[in-house]
């Protein structure tokens, strides 16, 4: 472990440079959903595989439909017996708008001491993902540069097109299968527990959506004239969505529950032992009661638990003042977030048995589903690899590392589950006040320090 | 009556004329909403102060904020022994849009035979209100013309902005209340109930309206981040309006039914001996089963049962594809048509309580009123004026007159009624294909002719 010690000591001996280089990679503008700024995501992906060659890589920009991916590989031994890892993040980043309500421009970065005495670095990408991306690198750099030698046979992937929906990148996995299949995948893009406990993300809930409309009359009508004869459809959309859940929050759906796992009792005692704050979460937002199933906590409730959410509603007069209609037609946009071994297509058949049993002899309902169902993902935690990474960064935090659900889903994970065979190992340092997506978004410096430190650690044990 | 006698034959030798005349009425575009046909509206009211000052009419053309008013007066006799009536139809028209549907253009008056062999004549505001107040001119017209000498002392009131919500009406009937209160209102606003049963429009159904927002979160959130714990606006709403009918079709708000009467069991004959289709009535627009209060008729349903409607719902993501946020807002416009002796603020208020009662601790419910109550309104049957008017019409048609109710709100019978202390008799000759407000709106020739003759005779029968 010496060696690894002058490793982290030149983690921290080399921190001011690293945040120099994090700079320098902020102020790019790679903001991958404007077409002015093609040139400036090809310009980062272009810095990656500079950095990555001056340390020693194989690295090159490779051209896609969109913009580009860097593919980057660090051979140490071709033999089976050195583990073979393959790291992913994302170098382009999200538009920086409402520009007015940022403090200091999106891309010019700032360092600033907290009232909490905690330095930050305010830009656009400082968390999401260019900051997170870099702790990887810069501890590859100490490693490379002290000439460690537990190192992993590596292959860097770094996309330009996650904030746009990764529209390339299927393609890509499939194209260069052979190129990028490894033992497992390190993910850089999640976050912490708290500011001093870090966390290994495992859970990822699925989805699945759809767009039911109701029709009632062929047209709207007059309400006087109608009002009381003819059926609203509005009347029935409501009735629909109402009997969704019952009276304790569960999903009334026939089935909804096949395939949702108990929580093990082992995890479940770790996230009671977390101290979970709800109602700070929820006050947060304006909201004070956990509104999902009873019997559960809130962190069940969003990261083990499916959900039913409508996440829009419309039909009739929406404009200023009145207009006494009986709206012809009422649609909503339903998601599903799922768990476990809830299958996607199974929820979407009873859903809509459900609602065709609700639907008025008279009235018609149509279904506009758009594809992009995924079930849920699980990261066994006794995974070899959860297990080395959990034991770093313990070590590195003097905290037990948390393994947390996420509520979202995060799509790379299923990809290179079903196109490579790999699992995925999900590490971040994160915090949930980093502002990703929001003007002042920021990185705590100590966020990106032990964020690297830990990098070492664990790279360091995944050879051990 | 032989004198009846040769005002009906004129008005029958005088059809073409007649018809001429609404032709040339027609081709005037008063469109009260559009600021550009200003000028055509002026027209369309001097062109009924000539008609009426040519035929011996005190009239004249009365500025308002608005488009001007006509007023034209007839004095029989100054006693109280000739009754005094006041007239009352609109001059202006809806527009025309979508012109591109029109078979001819909608200002150019075109008269054509249906399949049927009826003649029909079609223009944009052929039946509302032009053809119809024009019965009542070409009556007259008929009678002075014959020296007749059965005719009530006579004030006509012609609107210009019936179309654009009657802005300047309620203060020009305060401001000439001594001018226009009399003993009767006579108003031809309104249909037949088929095309060989004349009737007389004796109820007309209050309303009042009121706009919900529930607000449950106060930013819209990330349904993977949030969704289980945070509380969905949509299913709040969902549920309220869910609630607001029973399984009977019943309206659930506390003491809505207060103030309902019972239909009186002749009407009820009356109106189970029109035989109505309700099948065909509610296929005209794509339905088939009323969807009102379970053990009344659907004629019942709209004409003396109070219903509850949405409007119009809102909130979320409401646009193409998906996006997956728990919305922060989701708003209802509902408004509850009224019958009998209901109080439209009881109702508001114990609609609030209703709400009030089903929104979360955490979530927050705004009501937005604005304002345009107006309780139920019924004349009644017994009327010294309707029975006049029901024996006149049902010795023109040789059918008996039908006492109908209208599911709608004719506000100028509630304001003769506050303002000026009057009873309306609303009598009309529309039938329910006119396509008012519509392309291609039309007026039957013989609703027009038969109208004419009807008046002929109620006017006669008012002083005898």
């Amino acid at each position: 472990m010496s060696d690894l010690n002058n490793v982290l000591d030149a983690i921290d001996n080399g921190l001011e440079e690293s945040l120099e280089r994090l700079e320098e990679f902020l102020k790019i503008p790679s903001i991958s959903t404007d077409p002015a700024y093609r040139d400036a995501c090809r310009k980062a992906g272009q810095w990656l595989v500079d950095q990555l060659s001056d340390l020693g890589f194989d690295a090159s920009l490779r051209d896609t439909p969109g913009h580009p991916m860097v593919v980057a590989h660090y051979i140490i031994n071709d033999s089976n017996k050195t583990p073979h890892i393959l790291f992913y993040g994302h170098y382009d980043v999200q538009p920086p708008d409402p520009l007015d309500e940022w403090h200091t421009p999106p891309f010019e970065p700032q360092r600033r001491t907290g009232k909490d005495g905690m330095q930050r670095i305010y830009a656009r990408g400082a968390a999401d993902d260019k900051g997170q991306l870099l702790t990887f690198i810069e501890a590859l750099r100490a490693m490379i540069n002290a000439s460690y030698s537990h190192l992993p046979n590596m292959t860097l992937l770094f996309e330009g097109e996650e904030e746009s929906g990764s529209p390339s990148l299927e393609g890509f996995l499939i194209a260069n299968r052979e190129e990028l299949s490894h033992d497992v995948a390190l993910v850089c893009d999640t976050g912490m527990w708290d500011a001093n406990t870090p966390a290994i993300t495992t859970r990822l809930r699925g989805m699945v959506h759809e767009e039911v409309t109701i029709t009632g009359p062929s047209i709207d009508l007059h309400s006087g004239l109608y009002g009381g004869a003819a059926m609203n459809p509005v009347r029935v959309l409501s009735k629909i969505l109402a009997d969704l859940h019952d009276e304790n929050g569960s999903v009334t759906i026939k089935g909804f529950y096949d395939g949702v796992p108990e929580l093990p009792k082992a995890t479940k005692q770790q996230w009671d032992a977390l101290n979970f704050d709800a109602t700070e979460f929820l006050g947060g937002v304006g909201l004070s009661i956990p509104a999902g199933e009873k019997g559960y906590s809130a962190l069940e409730q969003i990261w083990s638990r499916p959900t039913a959410d409508v996440n829009g509603i419309y039909g009739g007069y929406m404009g200023e003042g009145t207009k006494t209609i009986i709206p012809s037609k009422a649609t909503a946009k339903i998601s599903f977030r799922l768990v476990g071994q809830q299958d996607p297509q199974a929820i979407l058949d009873n859903f809509r048995i459900f609602v065709r049993q609700r639907v008025p002899a008279d009235c018609k309902v149509k279904f506009n589903y758009e594809g992009g169902a995924a079930p849920a993902l699980e990261v066994a935690e006794d995974h070899p690899a959860v297990k080395t990474a959990a034991r770093a960064l313990t070590e590195e935090f003097g905290q037990q590392a948390v393994m947390m659900g996420c509520g979202g889903s995060i799509p790379i994970v299923g990809s290179f589950r079903e196109i490579l065979g790999m699992d995925s190992v999900l590490v971040g340092f994160g915090l949930s006040d980093d502002a990703i997506h929001s003007p002042n978004e920021k990185y705590d410096i100590n966020s990106f320090h032990k964020g690297t430190r830990s990098w070492a650690r664990i790279l360091s044990a995944l050879v051990e």
